[in-house]
């Protein structure tokens, strides 16, 4: 199945700015896309990155510097979504996504969701020629309403794996505790380490 | 199975302080631990409330005040958790807990982990005498630890509605948008609403 890979090239992560230089935000952002795309690969997913500025990386990839909406709905025009050809839509921060964690997303429905925290949407499987989707807000409702208006099922994947997109501190913490990649391995490099204690797990970095 | 629910009555929920009044707390707590227990009974589990004062509820139910952790070690001695005599561990605050997601807990595995947020254990399954439990910090890690310690086999349950513990007022958000049953119900009795009014999804109180 094909997945298309959004990635916003620069100016990633503004919300890890407390924790991490520009520089390193890029850098780290690139390591979650390496997992996000070798777990694509590795559950046999056809990866197809969708990036602001041309990548130098061996994938498939189309560039698209408009918001995130357009530049999705268009790639699913353009690859035709349908019950024959589903194409996946797979956010490229999501650091603790394993092979096993993006096949269920393969299973049936015209639209599947794997939700993220706050009413976000970070993977789908688009099997309906006519679904759109609306990144803006809280997506998750906006696209079990956009598929309600097209007549497509959906099915939602519970997932904590796609659920858990890197945006904030707090968030580093989970690729240290579970992420089994480029990801975790930045992070170990880049000085963090858990720091339990007071009882409970919080981020520290060593010089 | 048996599936033992601890639950501290006497003073829940303390992080969502800014939001609620202790008393509101405590309802919206007892809410959430009947979703609990109507989601478990929903799965074939046979639930134990492991309460720190007398429940009245009609449930089995045993009354320990101590922490969290000599109580529930305490319980698995007492119920004698084995291959042939499985005991579930549930968290009473996983107020988007399905029986479907609960059902996941009962496959294979010595000792069965669905993590929470922050290195938290949020269910478990045991199937090994010797087992036991820490909650104290990034129990996910101790228990990983634990099992190796007495040979114990591990498994995770990749399910978000079982990572999500209720603690902050963050996490009502996901009530709202996620939850199906009474502690969805007594936030929206309650007047909480989602705002979606700034391109993120937060949540607002009317009076």
């Amino acid at each position: 199945m094909r997945a298309i890979v959004p990635f916003a090239a620069e100016r990633p992560k503004t919300r890890l700015a407390d924790v991490l230089t520009a520089s390193e935000r890029r850098s780290f952002a690139d390591a979650m896309l390496s997992d996000v795309l070798d777990a694509l690969r590795a559950a046999d997913f056809s990866p197809h990155l969708l990036a602001t500025e041309r990548q130098d990386r061996d994938v498939a990839q189309t560039v698209d510097d408009r918001p995130l909406t357009e530049a999705v709905n268009d790639a699913l025009r353009e690859h035709g979504a349908s019950d024959d050809e589903p194409v996946a839509v797979v956010m490229a921060d999501l650091a603790l996504a394993t092979p096993a964690a993006l096949s269920r997303l393969t299973a049936g429905g015209d639209v599947v969701i794997a939700p993220g925290r706050g009413g976000g949407t970070n993977a789908l499987v688009v099997r309906h020629p006519e679904f759109r989707v609306d990144y803006h807000g809280a997506s998750y409702l906006d696209h079990l309403r956009a598929a309600r208006d097209v007549g497509a099922s959906v099915r939602e994947v519970d997932s904590w794996r796609l659920a858990t997109d890197v945006d904030e501190p707090e968030d580093l913490v989970e690729v240290l505790l579970h992420g089994e990649g480029a990801s975790r391995d930045w992070l170990v490099d880049a000085g963090f380490e858990l720091d339990t204690s007071d009882g409970r797990v919080g981020l520290t970095r060593s010089e």
